[in-house]
């Protein structure tokens, strides 16, 4: 009885060569955001079907592996549909299950409370290059604090993470919310039309500002309000400036501590930063989640398409969750992404112990085995790898093998 | 809308200082496994229902979280059982992943190979304390080396592991199924018998050698088999002479080779041990899996009832998985147990960088903020863990509970 070799629809085996990667980004995630006071914490891979489905989630919602009730629960017969099948399913990402977990444990909790969540998530999404139905997400989150101290920390946290990645350059969009709507309303829009706007500002970056007015004329906005909108946008700088700019030029619609905030964030990070980045103020940035409430960022690095991370606050989610308001700021970091790209670029882990072989002649006697599991008791015992292994007829291509895997000493013991 | 506080039936929400201890735990795993010339692994979470279904899992095949089929491909109507509505299951073990990873990769990996899986796996038990639904697994497998190498290497990374751990003193118990085997035919019991007579045998420890031997004459097996069988038990020693007894009463119905293996594995890892414990022969070791074709062992911390760990020699289950014979030999270490016995032993983890906590004043200005923000990015960059908090009212109340969390130093920051 032979079985299916291949793992399911969309999902992979890891190898060996990814899993040391992986391993050393996740290291090097817990050690750096530990300095910053954050703490791992752990949820359910299996969470409630009722919280998955609470509309927190947006499109995810509808990617959700179910799971089956169990045993002389399931009544196939009678079952008016998959409601009364299903009583939990696989969690599509970390904050639904964070807002349970904050709600479940808010009292043994520090406050505010600094989370770091590493772990796996599920999406039943069309399968394709790069992109899996099992990955790891890796969130920072900080719960409690309504100043932006918590933007700051966030983003000086995700910035020393991959300034330690030796990515040449990057940079971190910040935007606000709040912002986004004073803007708009600025101009002319009414707000119950924002969320169509965004999704067309959103598209700048690929369909140009010309692109953007043309969208929104033929969604019926009136010309007089679009050209106001993007007159602003042709007038914004990407610095400080820009953000002195708005104070001004929106003053009356846009609460002054919120650009204040933006420029403490921003003349704070510039100053503080320990790597080689830049962040900007980008009054084009959206990001989808519609449960932000303030300042969002993005970080992308220099010469790849798309983000490797982005976040930003959710004063609301968690009390619309719990019953209770929880201010609440997070940057979730794109750790396949960054696993990607440190393996396209073939990224050289730092070395700590050697790496040795010691090959044995077959039917070695007892006491002579014996000496060479001491010497590699000695030599791990400082660190260093030691693979035991039987001689092969093909020695020769045995050692080969070897080297190519990164052993740089090969001993050979015979009877 | 409030939702469920509570993680979902049988799982757990894993607070910070359990996590600090998990972490740690997993870290000394890696590195300790990774001397020994183990390569990490991962399969998805989620496996083929068939490859779960295979027989391989013995009765963990009845407690599989199954998957639903995802939208047009659930039928509801017309499914004549559940079958039609699953198409995956949350894996139960890491062996038969392992198993499916290998005729997968096998043309990629080096051979013999040494692989490390740390992943969780779901069992939907009936819930009980200490035992959940969600749980890690943490198993190292030799494939294809068929010699007692194998057997030593697992021994030996395992107990320097175990070692690592500051628990006084362990036990490694040893057995083979071949020994298990040969005494029974010895003894004159018949081969379909021996599952039977194995499953009472397994209760020694807790019912004594005479109610073994009522069990097997209430079975119906003659007294003269039983006490045959129980005589030979009260002959052996737990050390390299009770391997030898049972070498040359046994010789004819036991292979020579396997006494001698037996002996081999003993006298190596008792020689080359680095850590405090002893090895000992144990001839009613049994081990459940009914897959293991050779050598098997179980490890226990003294003081502790119950095993936190165990393995053994596997030759066929590959084989009979893939179509190809793979020989095969796996150690598990007991992860969930190992890092609750170090909760409730209060564990102290080996310190590294020193916990600071800088409090700062409400409405500190932007440029003073940025001092304390310079200093904190000083200190963590020297590995210290620096934690940034708005000094709140009640100052006295929360210099203590940072002091709870073992924050030693606090330092304010007035406006």
């Amino acid at each position: 009885m032979s079985l299916k070799k291949k793992p399911v629809t969309g999902m992979k085996d890891i190898t060996p060569r990814e899993m040391e990667i992986r391993d050393y980004v996740i290291r090097l995630i817990k050690d750096t955001y530990s300095t910053f006071g954050f703490q791992s914490i752990e949820t359910p891979c299996v969470e409630h079907i009722e919280n998955l489905s609470s509309k927190q989630g947006g499109e995810n919602e509808k990617l959700i592996f179910k799971i089956l009730k169990r045993g002389e629960k399931l009544k196939l017969e009678g079952a008016s549909g998959e409601q009364d099948l299903v009583d939990g399913g696989l969690r599509y990402d970390l904050t639904v299950p964070l807002s349970r977990y904050y709600s479940n444990n808010a009292n043994d909790l520090p406050s505010p409370f600094k989370a770091l969540q590493m772990g796996n998530v599920w999406r039943a999404d069309r399968p394709q290059r790069g992109r899996y139905r099992q990955f790891m997400q890796c969130d920072i989150d900080i719960l409690g604090e309504p100043s932006i101290l918590a933007e700051i920390e966030l983003i000086l946290a995700t910035s020393t993470l991959v300034g330690k990645l030796d990515f040449e350059n990057f940079t971190i969009r910040i935007n606000d919310r709040k912002i986004l709507k004073a803007m708009a309303a600025y101009s002319g829009f009414a707000p119950e039309s924002y969320d169509l706007v965004f999704i067309i500002l959103d598209k700048m970056d690929k369909i140009g500002i010309d692109g953007v007015a043309e969208e929104l004329v033929k969604e019926g906005f009136p010309q007089e309000n679009v050209d106001k909108y993007l007159g602003l946008f042709k007038e914004i700088t990407n610095d400080l400036n820009g953000v002195r700019f708005l104070k001004e030029k929106l003053s009356g619609v846009l609460e002054e501590e919120c650009a204040s905030g933006l420029e403490t964030i921003i003349s704070s990070v510039e100053a503080v930063k320990t790597a080689n980045f830049q962040i900007v103020f980008d009054p084009t940035l959206v990001r989808g989640m519609s449960y932000y409430t303030g300042p969002i960022f993005e970080i992308s690095i220099d010469g790849f398409a798309g983000s490797v991370g982005g976040g930003g606050r959710y004063d609301e989610m968690i009390g619309k969750f719990t019953g209770q308001q929880t201010c609440a700021c997070g940057f979730s970091i794109g750790f396949e992404r960054i696993v990607m790209l440190l393996l396209e670029k073939d990224y050289q882990i730092p070395k700590t112990g050697g790496k040795k072989a010691f090959l044995i002649e077959k039917g070695m006697p007892a006491d002579k085995l014996l000496e060479v599991f001491q010497k590699a008791a000695e030599e791990r015992a400082l660190g260093s790898t030691v693979n035991v292994a039987v001689m092969k007829k093909n020695k020769k291509f045995q050692k080969d093998q070897l080297t190519a895997e990164g052993y740089e000493e090969i001993r050979e013991f015979f009877k």
